[in-house]
């Protein structure tokens, strides 16, 4: 395991968390590279996408949570696995979305690079 | 990184993806503790359920692909993260499920207890 790669990214989620439990994703959105990687399930954000695209995208994502007055809590992973450039969390997470009650479990992975996330990939542990 | 946990994971997981592309599962079924942790997201499986009732329902899923006919390819993984004792893989499926065409990004974690498995957590990267 490399401690630096650990360190950021458990920075980078914790920031992560914050931001959809209070709508401040400032300190997230200062942790992430110009040129972004991300992968996401579902709906308006769903699919792959890279570089500024990639980062254009999880940036308006957060904002959609922010405008929306989505609140989720993330409980404390309860499985974390790593690489030397890549750390994978698996936790439950619940509170309100569009008004509506959630409540599901998620695996997040980050990519790091240097002190920076480079690439954020989320999975979803329970589907209606 | 442990590296036993690495080598019965990469056993175990390539045994699951031959029973998907084959039909035969028994390898697979070899690798597994009787008490077993299966979480699943989606449909009839759905939810975590752990001992004797989370090995029936895994096996009781497997039967259902053979049953079914379903065969379905798995690409190699594109990220593998690991603790000592979890080891997490990222890739992609394509194949026949239910005579539909099927694609999408996959996440499974398995939990390593010894030369076996004792439990697996699959997660969807791509939901409709």
């Amino acid at each position: 395991m490399n401690e630096l790669t650990m360190k950021v990214a458990q920075q980078a989620f914790a920031a992560f968390a914050r931001g959809l439990a209070t709508g401040d994703f400032q300190p997230f959105f200062a942790m992430l590279t110009d040129e972004f990687t991300f992968w996401y399930p579902y709906g308006k954000y769903r699919g792959k996408f890279t570089g500024q695209e990639g980062k254009a995208r999880i940036v308006a994502k957060c904002h959609d949570h922010m405008q929306a007055g989505d609140r989720l809590t993330f409980s404390p992973p309860h499985h974390i696995t790593s690489s030397d450039t890549t750390v994978m969390f698996e936790f439950e997470c619940k509170g309100v979305i569009r008004q509506q009650p959630y409540q599901g479990r998620i695996a997040i992975a980050l990519d790091v690079s240097g002190e920076k996330i480079s690439g954020l990939r989320e999975y979803f542990g329970d589907v209606d």
